[in-house]
């Protein structure tokens, strides 16, 4: 971990770079890949699957049977865990939608808008080590919230087919039943051009490897959505001198295991919490099943001191953070003037673990500073919204010459004319 | 116009195709002009205006004088006609970000969410013969009501130098004061990543050519959102015996007057409707001064015959109109079963001219059937939301076992640790 202390402002940019991503040389790989599947259909996916995927041939879609008997794998005590996350997400992710009233602009001339779930969505979880039961929990449920009438989820099974029973289990407990057994660019390509088996969806999310990314980056260009632009995992520590060592290592540790390209910044206006929190992050990372990684990533990360408060505010607002924890005696004060951040942890006891899994907060969040533009996911992700106007004989009497002047100053003469046409019939009667 | 009779589902994807847009040639041009003005900036910039943008060198900013004389120069009946469009438009664009509850999903642990307004954004307005100041207000009212601290505005000026006054004068009204002379993919890497006098924003908006489209597009890549993907401008309108042929050829010839890759649409399931919508059209043609352009996008455009309104609404969702107007007796009946669409006219006296301007409406909507997946632009497109948790001693305690459970199901130990070293220290006191 490096030590900076008393950065100028200048250095700002630089001490907020993330790793880059070249991903230009995926680009000829993963278009490859898109067109196969788009001329090839399943049976593109299979052979993709057999050449990338490196697992037995099984059928694309996972049976009942499976999903119903991955349910008897899973110890009691995780399925009631499992309960509380969903129990807690649903309850933050409902009622977000609420109805809007319609607004008469002019008189005659009535305006509104609908909100409308996605009709076909698409969610990747990646295959792995680790089953991401709780990225499923995170996209299905204001996906089920929101009302999209097909929900499909495509993962990749393990060497011998099988899907993880955590995932099947998580989606059979969501109510997703249509889940097929792909992973990798072929899966996103399947489910935007839609294959035999695969439907095609409207939106996808969901998080993946570089090719997984590349490919949603590349299907967005044909307008398919996806839920976010992908970037590596980030946590921002603001800790003053009442924070407990110990947790703050902890909860740099616990971004830091996520993977290498893990960033993990601590800021700070106390010089001696820095030379503490540097030893006890050696300490525990000692312990760690994931200390390989963790190590890697803890070499490009920063504690870092400021002058007071207010710069560590400000430093974090430049940055950007996908999480921020706020370990300081008043949080509120801080929380007050955060401006770019995905999900902020407020106090002691407020680690990111909480929000990951079952706060009821969402944790497909912006990274790589773009929470200075995007949301993380939500429900309003999974509808759109449309506007309606209803415009009387009055209303268009009242606002028609408005509208053809400024059609005529923009040179649009058609533009007036579907005006003008139906004053005069009012007109003529 | 083509003419369609009760086709067969099988040929809904066929005729619900858009225009392909091949962008891949413009990749390297528009890749050269973002490396350009990336690596020289405002000097790039001025190069590049000298090669593509084709008019006499001027300073970057447009001055305060200049914004102040355009005022002069605007009649006084067009300024009202403004002011109206103004006040509707700020109308339906405000009281859309209500505050939202804190949630306590668990006891001691409370959730919320906080929304915050993008800070630096970026509108682009195309030159070109008509000066598309209605963009300008469909763009910086919700920015300014959704209180963006920074919003600027690129457009391209004149060969003499000069920019619209129109733009300046609606630019000034809005309380726009930064705005830079410059046009095409270099604004877009101008605002996307700053030179010395034009400011870097986060997000960008507002339409352009190919090259400004393909640009968006790009930078995107690097994590500047953009308000929508492009494609061109289409109306479809669903129609009884009970509409007017007169003013369903005035609203398809208002779309297909936009340019020749404008689509337009008619369903119906009254054959009388067909040819005499057909007669109207082609005789309105004929007195419109931008009838070349409108007769290249009508040569595409189809007036299609099914058997029933159940059927013309299905094809409609099917096709996802930009603009869809519902020209039948009892249009609300159609209204409820919309399921995709950008903006919507309900009745005879709902031309899609009063959405383009001054019905209050946005018209900056998704065309090229992302109504699927994607809504138009609105103060949300202006805003982020940030996640929030507060939880306490009490609230680690209730929802640190299951949350210890699921991370280590998903084998990330260290996650379980910020949990478990605090439940420690509260055990031990």
């Amino acid at each position: 971990m490096k030590i900076i202390l008393n950065p100028s402002t200048e250095r700002w940019e630089d001490l907020s770079k993330r790793p880059r991503m070249d991903k230009s040389e995926l680009e000829e790989t993963v278009r490859d890949i898109i067109y196969s599947v788009q001329a090839g259909k399943d049976n593109a996916v299979h052979s993709l699957s057999a050449k990338y995927g490196n697992h037995v041939h099984r059928d694309l879609k996972v049976s009942e049977k499976e999903i119903s008997e991955a349910k008897e794998k899973i110890p009691e005590e995780l399925k009631k865990a499992i309960d509380i996350a969903k129990a807690n997400i649903t309850k933050f992710h409902s009622g977000r939608i609420p109805a809007e009233p319609v607004i008469e602009t002019t008189t005659g001339v009535k305006c509104w808008r609908k909100s409308v779930p996605i009709e076909r969505v698409g969610l990747y979880i990646p295959g792995g080590s680790a089953p991401l039961f709780s990225t499923l929990l995170m996209l299905g449920i204001p996906a089920k919230i929101a009302g999209c009438r097909e929900i499909i989820l495509c993962t990749p099974p393990d060497k011998d087919g099988n899907v993880n029973p955590l995932i099947l289990y998580t989606a059979g407990l969501i109510g997703i039943k249509d889940i097929y057994t792909v992973g990798g660019a072929q899966a996103i390509a399947a489910m935007a051009y839609g294959t035999e088996t695969i439907p095609r969806v409207y939106k996808i999310f969901g998080p993946g490897n570089q090719y997984v990314t590349k490919a949603k980056e590349m299907i967005q260009q044909d307008g398919i959505a996806i839920d976010l632009p992908a970037g590596p995992s980030e946590v921002l520590v603001i800790a003053d001198k009442t924070a407990n060592p110990v947790f703050i290592a902890a909860d740099l540790l616990s971004q830091a295991e996520h993977g290498p390209d893990s960033q993990v910044v601590m800021l700070t206006w106390d010089i001696d919490l820095i030379s503490k929190v540097k030893a006890e992050t050696d300490r525990q990372l000692k312990e760690l099943p994931r200390k390989d990684i963790a190590e890697i990533s803890l070499e490009k990360s920063r504690l870092i001191l400021l002058s007071s408060i207010d710069e560590c505010i400000d430093f974090s607002n430049f940055y950007s953070p996908e999480h921020l924890i706020i370990n300081t005696i008043d949080p509120l004060y801080i929380a007050d003037k955060v401006i770019n951040a995905g999900s902020v942890f407020l106090g002691t006891y407020s680690c990111e673990s909480a929000g990951d899994y079952a706060s009821g907060t969402n944790h497909t969040l912006p990274t790589n500073g773009f929470a200075k533009s995007y949301t993380g996911v939500s429900t309003e992700s999974f509808i759109k919204r449309i506007s309606f106007q209803e415009v009387t004989a009055e209303g268009i009497t009242n606002l028609g010459p408005a509208i053809m002047l400024m059609a005529e100053a923009e040179s649009l003469q058609a533009h007036s004319n579907a005006v003008s046409l139906r004053l005069k019939r009012l007109k003529d009667g």
